[in-house]
């Protein structure tokens, strides 16, 4: 019971138990919330403090370890935030969009190098985790294996939680710098965009698989299926760091990677149903498509009549957070309810975007989502860097050789499945067909899912499940360079308002 | 499988087990986030497909539920951002303070009313949650009770992580709003008020229950130490919505409640020691004192070198977030330490806020701190009136009557006992002493952990916890409406300021 003790730091509960001091137990106030302030009957007066404190510790042996993981919370949020500063710093002062580098930081502090940031998604358990060791230091190796295990449990929940928070959030910024007549004056061209990147990878894909590597039918479907959704995340976020968003093809992109994730929702169904029973499932299909349409249609068309609403609420509330409340608000039940009908949370909070980007509040809400779109959106990108196994890159692995060689293939499908995709816009001369393309190269967390759904099902085997996994992290991570380069020479968002500004003053000024 | 079949909405994976159709298994891609992606071994490919859909349902069933946490997480915040914003401009309307509002409208959905936001902490199961039902509901009663559960506690601990970094926030935010020098100038008043505040309601608390209600010596000691603690997130919170944080008492105020918070700590310690062993600690106590004084000293001396590299380190970064994420890794890194060294989190944050006030970044960190507070504060609020069982004040059961009894004469003895400290500042004429008594009355969380402690080691009786926390309840509802009323008449920061700026402007106009 000397200064240096650091035993009793994180678990004075524990530890007052194992050394039976008992003023060691009240130290810190946080670790003690999960009594049972108000539900415990008291013990007998005559039963012994250590008895008791036996008891409490029993108690809080459970499944609650709230002050280790706020403090693990906190350890994590700081590497994200490192990671993503320095990888983005550093993609910057070498000309490539910051994203690139967060989820480059991801992949140094995730699970390919440091395991700084571990998820049980990927098959980590606490011992995986190097910042298990800094709380068992800390707790001075008090910590059970069980507790340190539902410590980086409910830690990674709770990140997993921001993250996809970040990526609503990041949708929701994304709409809302979207201008909603501009999409629907490029909403064929988005369209026919979006479907031709979905039916030329996918049937390049199957069609490669089948007659090069003489994979069979169902298998090859699946893997051109999981070929054709594009990481609308990813995407928007290169195209909004390189000033390229409300320009005509960044509105394009945008419209497109939506439709997109639309239609690969619904072609992971028709996979799926074609694979079980030989046939697609009619009804479900009439379904989905029905439902994500009327729910992309509906929101926004109801939305001008709740764009009054929000004004008229945000007018009257007097109180701080009187613009970003209701609007959260908003976004939030939107992202459920996209949720609830089978459609990705992103589409709600993207409606939801582009619905209060009618209102005359923009600006100063625009204003006010960038501080939080800021702390919560490089937790999604550091997240989606952490969990990439850059291991299945190997060559050296005698295993994942089989795996590289279709992955060359399906990564050329898939870049040249999404260029082709300009051409398929018309009556737009002068467009940047190639930027359009490159665009829709990411991939993303979808075709994760497709690798996934497919290796668990048993459709896929592991070499063509590693490839399509490489598929993605290359698609990833090639497409915001190539979309740099492709918009070179092209004037940025901020130019051409520069440039509006001074030929409209000009014309003031004559 | 017809379109308004709700069943398969949020657990598609469960759903298709049961009903044996694949083709709704892959719907919703973030229900499908927990399949172990990169780490599975693929099942045979002579395994039927329903017989691989029922091994990736056992996979599923475990701990993760990823996609209905999130839902039921985005369903809270909706709840909590109702419950604030009505709450805080009903307050506000009858010219309260909206931190009041807030407290109550969590009271209103919390344990004690709607029940829409309940905590495994106060006892509650998935089985009390008014929002369970809903997410059962819109996945079609497919969800077990144990995974309605799980759901439930992920719930809560994402929602509990979010209330602790919103009183980070809160309290960085109040040491950005505190200026350094101020609070040094009035340092020795502060410590004064802080002894005599703890003091005062300790001795007053230990004979009036010895005395009066023949109460034990040592349940009598714990009880009276439990109203020694200033909940300084709740003070400074009205402080800074009344306008009078950086009045000469608010600061007083401010300064003294973080010392009373260390104050609280070892006090703690004390009672605990003495409860058990009939001495005190005086090793632990001297390394409790001296690790508080050097943490909150020397985070401030040291602060003045970071300071430059802070401001450094802001001016060379070039990518979004480049002044929020340094300040926000700086807070987080301090909370920690904070805690490590059994302080609570939010005097490391405080004392973070403090240092970058120096900065000459203040300005634009205030204004982009401001909405991130704006959404993470209310979550702690809420939280804390959620939590809050009022049934305890209900006259009518008669097990409540002793209890009661018992709190009239806490409450009193906490509000006078806070009251008398404006009296303890000297040399400080014209100061508003009521006002620097009534900002310490509300005693929060500190008060709750002493309870609880004592409850579950069986110092404390049933009555005598009761009383406790009817005590902590009743001071924290009390005091922002009498605050208001002890600053009546006074000028309030912002009316200040435009005077100073007034006669400062007169002055070079003459």
């Amino acid at each position: 019971m000397i200064s240096l003790d650091l035993g009793m730091l994180f678990d004075p509960l524990r530890h007052s138990w194992e050394t039976g001091v008992l003023s060691s137990l009240p130290l810190n106030p946080w670790s003690l919330k999960f009594l049972p302030l108000l539900g415990a009957a008291p013990v007998g007066e005559d039963m012994s403090l250590t008895e008791a404190v036996a008891e409490v510790t029993e108690v809080a042996a459970g499944p609650d370890e709230s002050p280790l993981v706020l403090a693990s919370v906190l350890l994590s949020l700081v590497v994200v935030y490192f990671a993503s500063k320095l990888g983005g710093e550093i993609s910057r002062k070498v000309n490539l969009p910051p994203v690139l580098g967060e989820l480059v930081g991801g992949v140094v502090v995730g699970v390919s190098a440091l395991h700084l940031l571990m998820f049980p998604e990927t098959g980590a358990t606490a011992a995986d985790s190097a910042l298990m060791p800094i709380l068992q230091f800390i707790s001075g190796g008090a910590l059970s294996p069980e507790a340190l295990e539902s410590v980086f449990t409910s830690q990674s929940e709770v990140l997993e939680v921001l993250a996809e928070l970040g990526v609503i959030i990041l949708l929701f910024e994304i709409g809302l710098e979207s201008d909603l007549r501009e999409l629907t004056k490029v909403g064929y061209q988005a369209a026919l965009v979006a479907v031709v990147g979905v039916l030329v990878p996918f049937a390049g894909g199957t069609i490669v698989l089948v007659a090069l590597f003489h994979t069979p039918t169902i298998p090859a479907i699946f893997a051109g299926a999981a070929l054709t959704a594009t990481s609308i995340g990813i995407t928007s976020k290169v195209l909004s760091e390189l000033g390229h968003l409300k320009s005509k093809e960044g509105q394009i992109i945008v419209g497109a990677a939506v439709i997109d994730d639309v239609l690969g929702i619904i072609v992971l169904a028709v996979v799926a149903s074609l694979a079980k029973t030989g046939e697609v499932d009619v009804v479900n299909l009439i379904y989905l498509m029905v439902s994500a349409s009327a729910f992309l249609l509906g929101s926004i068309f109801l939305g001008k009549f709740f764009n009054q609403a929000f004004v008229a609420i945000a007018d009257k509330l007097q109180t701080r957070g009187k613009l970003i409340i209701p609007a959260l608000v908003f976004a939030f039940i939107m992202a459920f309810l996209a949720n609830a009908i089978h459609l990705e949370a992103i589409l709600g909070a993207f409606a939801a975007g582009l619905v209060l980007d009618e209102t005359d509040k923009r600006k100063e809400l625009d204003q006010q989502v960038l501080p939080i779109s800021d702390i919560l959106v490089p937790v999604f990108f550091v997240t989606v860097g952490a969990k990439a196994d850059l291991t299945v890159l190997n060559p050296a692995v005698a295993a994942n050789r089989e795996g590289l060689i279709i992955a060359v293939a399906l990564v050329a499908i898939a870049i040249l499945g999404k260029l082709v995709t300009g051409w398929a816009v018309f009556g737009q001369p002068g467009i940047n067909r190639v930027a359009i393309g490159v665009g829709m190269i990411p991939r993303g967390e979808v075709g994760l899912v497709f690798a996934g759904i497919g290796a668990a099902s048993g459709v896929l085997d592991k070499p063509l499940e590693a490839a399509i996994i490489i598929m993605v992290i290359l698609t990833t991570f090639i497409a915001p360079p190539f979309l740099r380069y492709a918009f070179q020479g092209q004037p940025t968002d901020d130019a051409e308002a520069n440039l509006d500004e001074a030929i409209s003053s000009a014309g003031k000024a004559s």
